[in-house]
């Protein structure tokens, strides 16, 4: 077949005057009677093409066929446009057309091929293929491929190898609920899809492989956010002899390399590096948002006398407020009433808030604030017009409240700068965490993550397991988790008691991860790594508004597929091979 | 940390005289009294140690305590060797160890660390991370990543896009059978994982990605043959506008460029492209091994009247023979019986062979044979001492049976050159094959395939379409095939009538593909692709006897993973989520 001279939309004033071959799709056609202009769209973009009845009447004849969306091919010369288009990387030249062969048509579509187009979600990804063409989507999978290659590039310059691990597992009880695989050939067994590839990177540290990647496929059945899909892919990394900062440094150089290759940002190194203590207090999370200020400051040694009057106070509760600068004119009483509603998810009772007007406070917060007017203002940081928000809880609540309050506040008042990119390491994790549901500790990161070394400790009988903190970095670009990781636990010992104060019996350490525990006693290396989630990575580089417009062919919020119909229903044929009966009891 | 100086078994006399740091496994030890000896081994090979008493007392006596397979950190300088071991690359110096950490201990292990290992392979997979110690694995792993990479850097070259595929896809009923995967949002419901991207890929080509690659997870729940894993790896291929020659021509540079990269070897392009029904009738099968001669060769015409005598013969039989070159010597008419009763599972019932002795034949077939000695020694080009095996029959009979015999006698008569890679095409394939279990016409690739455009008239009303043969082509190594692909069909009625030569309603193709089919009629551009198995092209070009050895975490031959114990049983809860129970009525 004739050779493509380029994609049509990188013809550009290089090629002037040349002849060229172009495939693509007619985007969209002016009929001017004698003169008939098409854009010809690839993956690339767009360029003009003229058909001039008087050149060669024939093709200008096939070309009053063309409709929107045709398949074509055309040669053509590269002239100067008479009317240049500046929003087009092609606007100063179309292609006159000397040949034209229509290599498929198209009936009319559900919806217009462009950006903003007016359909729901479903229909879109219903006819999936079509939403793929809109000029945003090229640009989010093209990017998507590009944030790939550098991720090869990367490791394997850093001497990674690239290795697969199963995807045919086995289900594990801690982490989330695993998608199940019924086999055949074993009735009764299930294999599970995985959660991540931790097991198996790890056992590859203990095969000597001392630096793998992989770009894996992750899978869990959860209930549905907004911005999770029931298959993921994350660039998993783990590494044999690193320390923990060996593994922030070479992640830091990676996110360099990336930031330049991909969107030619130089991003300074290294990275801000606070405490998950730090955090909290400071953002109110351990994701924070840097593009902005607006932090969280303590008042309770300020306000120690009038909290002691609060109902329900104790010696837990705290005092803490952001300043939003000139708020106080943006939000009414109204406006604030209803903050303080939505803020009763945390389990905000109250929203202390008063308004900075020159010296003294006003607002609903101002009878319980206004002794400590001065103190309070140079504490905030507040001048006159600044707006304080205040919450006088426990520090979860707190927390909750205030970096929920510093965001929204911030976007409300524009203070995020778009096109910045903030990273920063969040370090030194509780090794455990408290689940409220279900009235046990858990394990923060999953149960493999070392305890810093001072505090192993805590792991021994006898002691509070639940006040160690971990070897474990969450990296953070704008307020979004890109990722975690941790050093690993390669003690055998380690891993026992480990496990034991997550209230595993010995028996059941054993029956879930002995084929782990036993391998740590054979001659297994320090190790650690890192995981880096691929979808969030190209949502927050391409700036997408959701997750499912970065992946090909996403899930919907319901875990559904609507273009091929998954999940369907089945044969009984194939159930009775599994030998599994649907349990339609309740219905 | 302090930074490793470089892998263990990369230090050679480039490294003189400076410190180094390494890190790895202690493989071997000898203690000569005053004089420890260490074989250190990491990723890339093996160095020597060398702790002397009189240089520092106490890293001599910790380095006494060394056990195989303890991990360790050694310090030291680099220092020529006594003794040059020329096996190894590092065969030249050894380490003065000035400093040694121990990192880890291990026990006594199942089996030792080398290649040729005394244990059964449940044992090697029970762990499989000391298994993967071997050098012979760690070598397998090592290429394999390095051939990803080769991948990456020649698609990305060529401007193909990365794009992932879902691996929670819809079941479909052709081809083999598929993993499930019960949805709990959708009781009753399943998800299929896919087979291959085939749909997915196609419908990225209708979305304007016209250069599409993936190393995609695929899964097949098949009975398990030798040589074939519940999920595999494949490099999946799609592009648009491309002719079949474009899209084989691009493969060959892939190929090219992977054998240069990879094993240092030039290939000459183009490959040898024969048609279907050539190698078949050369050698037998579709995938030829061309390392060796002793092609097969058509007597038919000579042996007219002989076979017109045999008992069944009609015009559909032939004679078909090869002559194996000083075969005579080799092959008793005991030998010869034994392969005769094996040729009895290709359907044959009698092995005709003769040798080949100056003016005449000997053995079972010579009454048959003996009055055509010049004819047929002529077109066999025998000589004498040469051993001819000919079948009669049908054509599917005839072809199995001589396609096997032709390598098996190669293997005997060690005719097959190691280290010697023989590409080539097979194209032309027929468009459908008969399932002789099913008896039915099923697609010989799959129901997207094209057929050549001069064979379309026979999918139409009324013709005999199984006479179609398809733009498709395989590509084979050394008796292998590497993989397959075709130009697909991009017309929704062509798409129609193919379904419907393949047994499909109206209602069933559109309730299983109407998404592909109505997907054809909205400016779908012409379209095909290839898939290489890449399980399967490793092993080839590592030499690997299995293809387990070249997969980090494989199944094993019952498509279970004994390390990890997957598939395995799961919770009546997890079952109860799901809405499924199992069916053990038969039990």
């Amino acid at each position: 077949m004739v050779e493509r001279t380029n994609y049509a939309g990188l013809i550009d004033e290089k090629y002037l005057n040349q002849e060229v071959t172009l495939f693509g799709w007619v985007a969209k056609k002016r009929d001017l009677g004698k003169l008939i202009f098409i854009d010809l769209r690839d993956r690339e973009g767009i360029v003009q093409l003229a058909f001039n009845e008087k050149t060669d009447e024939s093709i200008f004849n096939l070309a009053q066929n063309l409709k929107n969306e045709y398949v074509i091919k055309v040669q053509g010369t590269v002239v100067e446009r008479s009317r240049v288009n500046p929003n087009l990387k092609t606007g100063k030249v179309e292609i006159q057309v000397k040949d034209l062969n229509i290599l498929n048509t198209s009936s009319d579509l559900p919806f217009e091929i462009k950006d903003n187009v007016d359909a729901n979600e479903d229909l879109l990804l219903k006819y999936r293929y079509l939403d793929l063409r809109r000029p945003k989507m090229q640009k989010n999978i093209i990017l998507r491929s590009k944030i790939l290659h550098v991720i090869n590039e990367f490791f394997n310059d850093n001497k990674f190898l690239y290795i697969e691990t199963p995807n045919l597992a086995k289900s594990t009880p801690e982490g989330a609920r695993d998608y199940l695989v019924p086999s055949r050939v074993y009735p009764g067994h299930f294999y599970a899809l995985p959660q991540s590839p931790q097991i198996f990177k790890q056992l590859l540290m203990g095969a000597g492989f001392d630096r793998y990647y992989q770009i894996a496929r992750c899978f869990r059945d959860e209930d549905l956010r907004g911005d999770r899909q029931p298959e993921f892919t994350q660039l998993d990394v783990e590494t044999s002899f690193l320390s923990q900062d060996d593994i922030m440094d070479l992640t830091e150089k990676f996110i360099k390399k990336l930031m330049h290759d991909i969107l030619n940002i130089n991003v300074n190194l290294p990275f801000p590096r606070i405490t998950w203590q730090e955090s909290m207090d400071r953002f109110g999370n351990d994701k924070p948002d840097t593009r902005f200020g607006m932090e969280i400051n303590d008042l309770t040694n300020i306000l120690m006398n009038e909290i002691k009057q609060l109902p329900n106070s104790n010696n837990d509760t705290l005092a803490r407020a952001i300043c939003v600068p000139n708020g106080a004119s943006e939000f009414s009483r109204k406006d604030l009433d209803t903050e303080e509603q939505y803020l009763d998810r945390y389990g905000v009772k109250r929203l202390v808030w008063v308004k900075v007007d020159n010296d003294k406070f006003s607002g609903a917060g101002k009878s319980l604030l206004n002794d400590h007017y001065d103190e309070l203002c140079e504490a905030l940081n507040a001048k006159s017009g600044d707006l304080i928000l205040m919450v006088i809880d426990r520090f979860k609540v707190v927390c909750d409240a205030l970096a929920y309050l510093r965001v929204h506040m911030a976007n409300l008042m524009n203070m995020i700068p778009k096109n910045d990119f903030k990273f920063l390491w969040v370090v030194n994790w509780p090794l455990f965490e408290y689940d409220e549901g279900d009235k046990r500790w858990v394990a923060a990161h999953h149960p493999f993550t070392a305890p810093n070394v001072e505090d192993e400790h805590y792991l021994k009988n006898g002691e509070d397991p639940h006040k160690a903190h971990a070897q474990s970095y969450d990296i953070i670009l704008n307020g979004s988790e890109l990722g975690g990781g941790s050093i690993r636990i390669h003690s055998r010992k380690l891993q026992e008691d480990m496990l034991k104060a997550l209230g595993f019996t010995k028996e059941q350490a054993y029956s879930q991860f002995g084929f782990l525990i036993k391998a740590l006693d054979m001659g297994f290396p320090p190790h650690g790594g890192i995981a880096i989630g691929i979808d969030r990575l190209v949502k927050l580089l391409s700036n997408a508004e959701n997750i499912r417009e970065v992946i090909a062919f996403p899930k919907n919020s319901k875990a559904a597929e609507p273009m091929t119909d998954a999940p369907s229903k089945v044969s009984q044929e194939q159930l009775d091979e599994l030998k599994i009966n649907i349990n339609d009891s309740d219905k």
